[in-house]
């Protein structure tokens, strides 16, 4: 036998040598039981958990991208004792006119003409009411004031004196909101909307309008949860129906308004399509209580030249409702390394399975005595030479915990 | 021996006894060559899964948080036979002039100049041409009309008798819209985009505008995917192109483009520095078919006074292209906590190797026979007395399975 | 016995025999404190990665999906040598108007007003000087300058003579920028920040006003990181110092500056509050070398008519601080399936245990021998008749590997 022949045969043995656990076979009817209804309880468990959740655990995620355009369509004509007889379209009441995920429509407001820089009596308060100059101090500007004393005290009304604030006069008067809104008729606009999404992840787009719609249809439907759950096309009373409130009521004071589109998919071929599904919730929050400036309203100004070159404006504090459409979603594709990851973590309580057993099998078993003294050899002093039976050297050393 | 000396032992046992397989190990290069070829596979396996994929097992990640700014600059004249001659400045087609994630390129207009509050005959369709005034009811609003018929029946044109309705008059008619682009010249336009991200769970902040990058070099470049693929400089005309576009095409009805900046990065030290990837792509569906309100349009109005304090405004049905900036990507960094979790699950995989590797010895190694018998002990009523010396009590018990 | 009766009992001995591992007891105090430490270990470690990590092992995560409504209040009043004393208020320096997750104040300018279409020298420039006619070229546009150039040279000023060009005219001079801010009292504003949250996974939604906080606080109180942490009313000085700049300084050029709020939350009941945290951060680069267009600007333009009908616009290059509102967070809530996932990893670590104690036992031990032989069995010619007492069939077909 040559030396490189025998250090090769023991790195054969050494690498190709099988170690594998003595085993010994129980013929017990509960011990099986026990194991293999533990086994079954873990598979089933580990199954539902897996697939057949609202979150597989062979997928790989992404979250959406999106991109929306909305168009609204409608007109109005408003006649209240108020305001003049006016029309109105899109290009009125949208603003901003652009028509991206989030639009507003103008349903109430107050409009204060012809304002100019110059001075004015301030608006009556405690803080505003003044007897003669003295009251009035020059410079002074009250955050909730109006505008920038000039320390005159004038009359705002037969009734009352206030001091002048240099400011756009005449000064708005926001305490007459119309109780009934203005475009009361702005229930019955509709907005279209176009959705495309993509998942960058699986290079995966979609859109909003389905394949297999055609144009026609798209022409005259409009949503309904019931009989058109895919129409993009929207009546604005149903979108704040659906969300549980009432157009005309939140016509007065405005409110935000969430269209919210989920796109959350399986896209594995054995899926079914990827559809978006629709859903509507008010975001502001409409109660009174712990609240604060409820509604929803901004201030714009349409500016203007007189003749002379002065500049005027129109200042409208504007009602109405912001709908915000709100994309969102997670798509799941099966993929190699989740899947992995989630089998392995799944096996590992398979591994639990003969821990249960045997401790069913040394506690709980009628004959767990028999079973114990075939399955457990104990290496200790007495036992060495009853179970073992070949040598019994240096065991003396062992008696660092065993002896008395 | 005193009582506390046996407690102490009988937990030091209890404690620190261990407990371990018995083993039996066979020099079969068969069985030897499957077990280390399967232990070989899977750590081969967990490796790709592991490091080499694109989803790093050991990484955190987090999603991006961006703000982008835009700047679009150029200028153009227009001198068409329908128009009159208009010079166009950033402040005449950029809407609205902000520039944010999303900007608007006007390129095409219907404009409808001098609209005022009053009545005037509807556009003419079959269900507004009338013969006299019993057609026509007043108060009436046809959705797809332009305003509330007065009753009256009124010349549209010396052949055409159409339903008066109350709008802003003239009315618009946007079947006029020019067949080439107004706005031509603006596929030379640049954009500059500067983009800001954060990944907040790794306090990582990055500009698109790199720090190598030089002052000077930013005043003159021009993205290229070849030569500058990092300058933020955009030329309109590329974009369009590289999304697969033609410009002027787009811009007789206008559309949406996506701008993609990837931020995807590998934030670990051994990986490479962390770049925008920018790509484009149209959002929006050309095709005509299973298509609505094809294009990118809005209507927006420019409001006037006259002299008299009448209101009158320019409609303008403004077609252009829709640029919407969209930032994505997800970062990864080494954290402790999935590397543990993946490893976990990768390590057992490894514990399922013996399984293979015994099924093997058992079923198709050649010595099964000898194998198994050394390997596996039965504890049966026959081969207890064979293979059991010790002791054999009441095996009775077990007959409940193994009887006849 | 039938026939059917045996194979019955097979079937019940293939499916309920259960096989387990026969062991060996080992009461050595040194292994059994390998083992028992190591155990010790990875459940430490695992319980650390657990649930004690920002990121819980048990739960399942969702992204925050968010609506923001901003309101700015104040107003100022400027009268400086270079304008006509002019009062502000939110409809003049709040662009765009509505008010959504990102507002604009207006804090300086350059005006130029009157501007019509019509014809005027350029700007003195090193290319756009001229002498005579001759160096201006008809048509010609440079994408630097300001108009299409006429082909006439015009005197600019006594000194100086430029090409004419057809543009909006006169032409801006943006270089003379205001040092100090026009609207330097912006930094007094205030803005009320109104976010309403919703993790859609959980069905959970929630304001940045909380429920405890009353409406008569909410009028008065202004948020500050020690007193009033949860006040969503926000002074803009304060929220520039808390970004580390100084609000006058970017008030000049302009900027852009994030209000970030992270909503992320531990949703499990025995988890605190859910409450968000605000953090502020300048997102433009301040710093002048290795930047293109520093601060933030844009231009926009009022456009009029005059009695005569022409159009004429006011430009307004409008620099300021852009606030972004950036609403982010993750959300987790105890979930079975990433539970069990983790645990099935965690556990796995467990298996590693005896590994280690095993190869402690075999090598470092100082009872090696005594434990490897009874532990061990080698299936080898010589030891077969040794340690193998019941047969000894063919083991020449295992001299495949172990002959000489």
């Amino acid at each position: 036998m040559s030396k490189s022949a025998g250090c090769c045969k023991r790195f054969l043995h050494y690498a190709f040598d099988y170690e594998t656990p003595k085993t010994l076979v129980i013929p017990s009817l509960g011990v099986g039981f026990v194991f293999r209804f533990t086994q079954f309880l873990v598979v089933i468990r580990g199954l539902i958990g897996w697939g057949c959740g609202k979150y597989k655990a062979y997928q790989d995620t992404d979250t959406v991208i999106s991109t929306v355009t909305t168009k609204v369509k409608g007109f109005a004509f408003t006649n209240t004792s108020d305001t003049e007889p006016r029309f109105w379209d899109v290009a009125d009441y949208i603003i901003p006119p652009q028509g991206d995920h989030s639009f507003f429509v103008l349903t109430n407001m107050v409009v204060t003409p012809k304002q100019v820089q110059s001075r004015c009596p301030e608006l009556p308060s405690p803080s505003t009411i003044c007897v003669d100059d003295c009251n009035c101090v020059e410079g002074h500007s009250d955050p909730r004031g109006n505008g920038i004393q000039t320390g005159l005290c004038e009359n705002y009304s037969t009734t009352a004196r206030t001091c002048e604030v240099l400011s756009w006069c005449p000064l708005e008067i926001d305490t007459k909101l119309p109780e009934h809104a203005l475009l009361a008729a702005a229930e019955n606009f509709t907005v279209l909307i176009k959705n495309s999404i993509t998942y960058p992840k699986f290079n995966f787009h979609r859109r909003n309008i389905l394949p297999h719609v055609n144009s026609s249809y798209l022409k005259r439907c409009e949503f309904s949860r019931l009989t058109d759950p895919h129409c993009p096309i929207f009546r604005l009373k149903d979108i704040v129906s659906e969300a549980g409130e009432d157009f005309q009521d939140m016509a007065v004071k405005g409110g935000i308004l969430g269209i919210l589109i989920d796109w959350s998919c399986d896209l594995d071929w054995w899926a079914g399509e990827c559809l978006p599904k629709y859903s509507f919730r008010r975001l502001d929050n409409k109660h009174p209580v712990n609240n604060v400036a409820p509604g929803y309203n901004f201030r714009f100004a349409k500016y203007y030249k007189t003749a002379d070159g002065e500049e005027t404006r129109t200042l409208i504090k504007a009602y109405g409702i912001r709908f915000d459409v709100i994309v969102f979603g997670t798509a799941g594709r099966f993929s190699i390394v989740p899947t992995i990851v989630n089998l392995g973590a799944a096996l590992s309580f398979l591994s639990l399975v003969p821990v249960v057993a045997d401790w069913f099998l040394v506690t709980c078993s009628r004959k767990r005595d028999l079973y114990s003294r075939h399955k457990t050899t104990h290496l200790t002093e007495d036992a060495d030479s009853a179970s073992v039976r070949d040598f019994s050297p240096s065991l003396s050393l062992m008696n660092l915990i065993s002896t008395d």
